[in-house]
């Protein structure tokens, strides 16, 4: 098995936490962790009920959380709810951790580099001991995006997202898998006990993501527009986002309309594309779809077409694993492009 | 209840054929007709097989299809295949019968006026014995679209849907409920036999509808660009779309991001859309969403926004039953608009 994350015999030796071992990105995080090989003694895992988690033949314990036992560690990725990122990051910094936070909390902050290292990479030569792993859907849209903006410019981008369940975290795949459950037998799927949802998603599309603000956007698509133009470092581009939740289990997909600032030469593209790392160049004319790309490390790339607005607009669709590469896969080729020095 | 077509004591005497009556949208055809009062002796069905339809407590004979029977009539819907429809429609408007064509076979034709009502109804005046009904997610894209071109003009639209699996007709919605059912019963819900999509819809988004041409673009892309520009009389508006199938039995949406060529007050415009015939603003900030549209009339739009590229830019979400409005519904009213003389 190759790795989509570098991970060398003096990564093996640093102690890490995973702070929110519980939920779905920090389980994501643990099993990619032990698959490189990393030992379970070298894993920390913390959160707010202590557990054990079992992933394939291993069995680790979650204790519940406090900071002494995460602050002997040496890099701790904290897979919490922004308000919780917002205190404990500076705090574990504050005593010598290195933290790769998760949230929200802290990606718009300007001294805290927020990074997709295919396209930002090199904000890590500096060896923060602070940074911040993007959205989602963000992560998604950017492997695509960075590659056209190295090649072209981009000048404006919209992206629309079809977003799956598990983007809401288990509770959020529960609350589909039971309201499917129902249809199944039968049943309407009415909208689960306890679904994080505004309504039922089965058989249903929900058009916002987070709560919507009095100008009318959603979190999500805040989110979007911020990220694409912080980490593309385009504080001036033009980005606008539609955000909506589709009855899928796992892989956030997007379409998007773009403009460039200069020509594009669509066969360049095609090979740029195709050559990109952490990218899949799909010829399917009926894809990426998301149920084929669940577990996948890259991103893919379909549907690459010239727009109706002169030649240097761009159309394509994308699809690509949010627990991989939206969020734990991300989280550890950071940590895997930083020196493992404790 | 009120009908959403008018439906006058003159239209209740019409001779009404349906040929094509065993799909969805013939069976949607002869249920509104038999709702709005039209006897069962005034409707003749034809079909490529013989059977007949139950509608409530009405049974229809459906005949074998043979041109003098539909001859006879005074009105023709075609819910026929492009290439069926090519052909009958002529030869039923030579011989006297004024016909309504649900396929694509004859929308672009310039001679042909291509009708929703609520946008370019004028055209009806003129009584033509032959008029194109569009479209489903056109029609749907086009309620709000219409609305905004009337009081700012539009610049450039871009659409992108999430469309229902019973736009493929009963075998799409047959598929996605064997998949479902299949899931249900913990199995993975792999594509149905006969399925009329490309792969599983059930936990999928399929980016693509219908074929997919040399340069990369849609069957539905096209046709919404195209038939965008006809009814809108626009010929030289932007256009761009993309197009996917998501797993949600009926109803299609729309993501839409335009700009116009006026400045837009917001207020004026929920006022304006608010009022519009046929039209529903929704104020719930995960709404519409297609599951509460299914079996509507309206079309329901919300998530009404200003853009991120000036203050001629602007952004909705919209959801319409694409067998009310996007098919049968839209073929009603146009005939109740049209003088019911043989």
């Amino acid at each position: 098995m190759t790795l989509a994350f570098r991970w060398t015999s003096a990564h093996l030796q640093l102690r890490i936490a995973v702070v929110g071992a519980n939920g779905a990105t920090g389980l994501e995080l643990c099993s990619l962790l032990l698959a490189a090989g990393h030992a379970p003694e070298r894993l920390v895992c913390t959160a707010r009920a202590a557990r054990s988690l079992t992933i394939g033949h291993s069995t680790l314990p979650v204790q519940a959380h406090n900071d002494e036992v995460v602050a002997q560690c040496d890099l701790a990725f904290l897979c919490t709810p922004s308000g919780v990122s917002r205190e404990l990051a500076p705090r574990l910094v504050a005593r010598g951790v290195r933290v790769i936070d998760l949230s929200s909390a802290l990606r718009m902050d300007p001294h805290i580099p927020l990074v997709v290292p295919e396209v930002n990479g090199d904000l890590l030569e500096a060896q923060p001991r602070l940074i911040a792993n993007p959205n989602c859907t963000s992560a998604i849209a950017l492997l695509p995006l960075s590659v056209i903006e190295r090649l072209y410019g981009l000048a404006e981008v919209i992206v629309v997202s079809y977003q799956a369940a598990s983007g809401a975290g288990a509770p959020g795949l529960q609350a589909l898998r039971a309201e499917l459950a129902d249809v199944g037998a039968g049943g309407r799927g009415e909208r689960a006990q306890d679904s994080p949802f505004a309504a039922a998603l089965a058989l249903n599309v929900i058009p916002a993501i987070a709560e919507v603000d009095a100008q009318g956007h959603s979190g999500e698509e805040l989110k979007i527009v911020d990220e694409l133009r912080k980490i593309l470092r385009r504080p001036d581009l033009i980005v606008e986002a539609s955000t909506a939740r589709v009855p899928v289990e796992r892989c956030h997909s997007v379409a998007v309309h773009l403009l460039t600032q200069r020509e594009v030469h669509l066969p360049d593209l095609y090979a740029a594309l195709d050559a990109a790392e952490g990218l899949v160049l799909v010829r399917d004319p009926h894809g990426p779809r998301p149920r084929e790309c669940a577990g996948a490390d890259p991103v893919s790339v379909g549907r690459v077409r010239a727009g109706n607005r002169g030649p240097r607009s761009l159309s394509f669709f994308a699809v690509g694993d949010q627990i991989r590469k939206g969020a734990a896969l991300n989280a550890l080729q950071i940590a895997g492009r930083l020196e493992p020095a404790p």
